[in-house]
């Protein structure tokens, strides 16, 4: 495991200065080899060494990322694509140097059809941008990841989730078709706006969640949904995390409108109740919400009440007000960072995976009983609703014994997961952290993705060093 | 266009031969080279010529499936998979001949998990069946093509669709997972059970929708759905297509739990009161079913009508009870029934487009302005509530202004589809039917297509002469 946000040092080829020279000539102001910048191009949020490109360009259309890939292929330079630089596993790293390509100035909204609940974004736009583009039209854009905000075309390159996906799908399910940029400079639309298509292979899905590997995202047509009439919150303390998952699946079996359902345990309420002055009880927790009408909202958190009761609820909190849902939701949204300055000064490692649900209690117990006996503070934050959860594990990046032990605990994590029938990854991707990972859950699988890979990008200049 | 169910007859090569005889060592009794079941597997519910394979295996496991296809891979021999023979663009032809490998025999329920949602299946398993199997789980399968049953393999195969898509989603977004035979007889899984995932590329999807030119599904994930605790079913004439469409939209936009809106034309509900001896107004008319609360139904119910009187629909008849709902969905059940023998000896051809709901009035209504210029009858269906229809157009297929007629107007209706960015197929899939649809729709994307077969299947033997 490499030492956390190391700098790697690496020649610059010919064939990279080459490239840079021509690329001048198309971008001048909006090229840079400045090494802050390159560094800051590099793996920003995660604890993989930094790997900096050796320039970064910032291209304003389809066209113009187009040309610059053009000019990589032509010298076998690396091309990374750049959103918002919060993904979790070293997308954004250049292991063998290469151009970033930022997409931040490609931001803009192309055309909003509000009746076919769907808009064409460049893929620079942010989905914080985008909702607040949205705010008077009764719709919204879904998807959450966890990061401060995210670039609609990393999103969709990482095939991002988040707290909500459980109602309404992941970047998968919320993109209806891209345009992108290919390997030799060719670009592609995948498709148009209908809801659905049989119209032969699903290119869109490939290009969602292929990390920037087989083409680069330009364009995007999202989905929107309709604002609920009504968003009821819940919180509730359990005895056992078991009460708590059992409360999720049953809530779900009875068809109720959940939208999140989000557990915490009761080492990441700890460090909440440390960092915010917070005093709610150190247990499992559940967070839920309902999107729904007034009306079968009052109705529904009734009988997500009774079942929580049922399953061992040693209380229940809930909201339909906006303030009073900010306040009851505010745990969950400090978790990350109650962490991060809980801590300060050590390294913090955001890991997932994802589980059948009626798998998640047991591999949430085993995985906080497993950071016990190695010795690690690791908060447990899930989103219960899709078996998804995090694993935060906090360790001095210096200490050989703790580093070994964190190593430990991943693999088994995996390991765990994958005995389950669950996946490596649920929502953070592949990356350079989870390679082996990747292999150990789908074996003769990958050699297809490599066979795709190959076929597209036969020079291997998109984005190298991630997923294979 | 070639005349409708024409035999066509081509001599049998060495290759095929050779490789029939391999086979027979294996598969004994389960394979047949008669003239009658031979012609039964190839193309059976569609107006396009039949191209019979030249021999018929029945495999039982996956291993059978892939010793199958290294046999006809070793010889260079097509192999076409065949589910329920129920598609319609000419998917289970075999136009340069092979062996067309039925799995009505992998009909295993693998595994139920009611817990997670979710059910293995063999392919060959067929919607009815499975959702007889789960008929006392609370939980159901989703997805009803209009075919009368159909496996689940086939309709993961042309990605299928159905009424109740807009809310429960097509197979895109109901298979987990799926295992696969690939063009040289290796097998693989495509992911595992967990909700959802970011490990890799989104091979699931890749084959959802690859007609069998990719790889052959022989096993899937499905998810599974809570069954609402009830059903409201509406109808509605109106005075106009555009009123009807208009009710739809913004009955979506009101975040109603509409789980289907079925659209029929005044075409189609006369066909319809031919056959049953309905008297329904010969006016479009909206079928409409929600999936709710029984308190949040009743409520819901009356904003539908308020909507629909709003757009100037002409009455309003809903019901909850089993009984009743039955009797309201009649004529939409036997739409296409009623077409078959209102006008026995005729031919008739099934077709689909899919737009954007907010073009799907115009379309519909040029559509059927069209149809009436060009002298046919085709009557129209459409799942308004994601934008798909089908114009059922009724021919004398010996007579050749007719055809002309007909070829010219379904032409223009996949022309109209895409000036409204929509796609050529909403669910039936491109077969040999639409394959200059598709590269209109998608232009460069299809060439991505050809090297995504081509490094997957660089013999081309996997069902030939489909998509491309």
């Amino acid at each position: 495991m490499p030492e956390a946000r190391t700098f790697v040092e690496r020649p610059v080829s010919d064939a990279i200065n080459a490239a840079i020279v021509e690329l001048d000539l198309v971008f001048r102001s909006r090229l840079t080899v400045g090494a802050a910048i390159c560094q800051q191009h590099s793996n920003t949020l995660t604890w993989l060494a930094s790997e900096p490109p050796d320039a970064v360009v910032w291209p304003a259309t389809t066209a113009e990322v187009s040309a610059a890939v053009q000019i990589a292929a032509r010298h076998g330079v690396p091309v990374i694509p750049f959103g918002a630089g919060t993904s979790l596993e070293g997308h954004v790293n250049a292991p063998f140097g290469g151009i970033s390509l930022d997409m931040s100035r490609m931001d803009a909204i192309v055309s909003l059809n509000a009746r076919d609940f769907d808009c064409t974004v460049e893929a620079g736009v942010s989905r914080k941008r985008l909702n607040a583009y949205l705010r008077d039209t009764g719709l919204f854009f879904s998807v959450d990841p966890g990061a401060e905000d995210a670039s609609l075309g990393g999103m969709a390159a990482t095939r991002a989730s988040g707290t909500n996906a459980m109602r309404y799908g992941t970047m998968r399910d919320n993109v209806k078709s891209l345009t992108a940029v290919l390997a030799d400079g060719r670009v592609i639309r995948t498709g148009g706006r209908a809801p659905k298509s049989a119209a032969g292979y699903d290119l869109t899905r490939l290009l969602i969640g292929s990390e920037g590997t087989l083409g680069i995202i330009t364009e995007l047509t999202v989905k929107l949904h309709p604002k609920p009439e009504a968003q009821i919150t819940a919180v509730a303390p359990f005895a056992t995390i078991e009460g708590a998952c059992e409360t999720a699946i049953e809530a779900i079996q009875s068809g109720l409108a959940l939208a999140r359902v989000e557990l915490l345990d009761e080492v990441q309420i700890r460090a909440v109740n440390a960092h915010s002055g917070l005093k709610l009880a150190e247990a499992p927790t559940l967070f839920i919400e309902l999107h729904t009408s007034r009306q079968a909202g009052r109705e529904q958190i009734a009988d997500v009440e009774a079942l929580a009761r049922a399953h061992g609820a040693k209380g229940f909190d809930w909201a339909d007000s906006e303030d009073d849902r900010r306040r009851l939701w505010q745990a969950r949204h400090n978790a990350y960072w109650a962490i991060k300055t809980l801590y300060a000064g050590q390294s913090i490692l955001a890991t997932d995976v994802c589980v059948p649900i009626s798998k998640l209690a047991a591999c949430v117990s085993e995985t906080a009983a497993d950071a016990r006996r190695s010795g690690l503070i690791a908060p447990i934050l899930g989103h219960v609703g899709d078996g998804n959860f995090h694993a935060t594990p906090v360790f001095d990046a210096s200490d050989a014994t703790q580093v070994a032990a964190l190593e430990g605990f991943l693999e088994r994590l995996v390991a765990r997961a994958l005995s389950m029938d669950g996946t490596c990854t649920g929502e953070h991707g592949i990356g350079q952290g989870k390679i082996a990972a990747l292999a150990a859950e789908l074996g003769p699988a990958v050699d297809v993705m490599r066979a795709i890979k190959r076929a597209l990008d036969p020079e291997g200049i998109l984005n190298p060093g991630k997923i294979f």
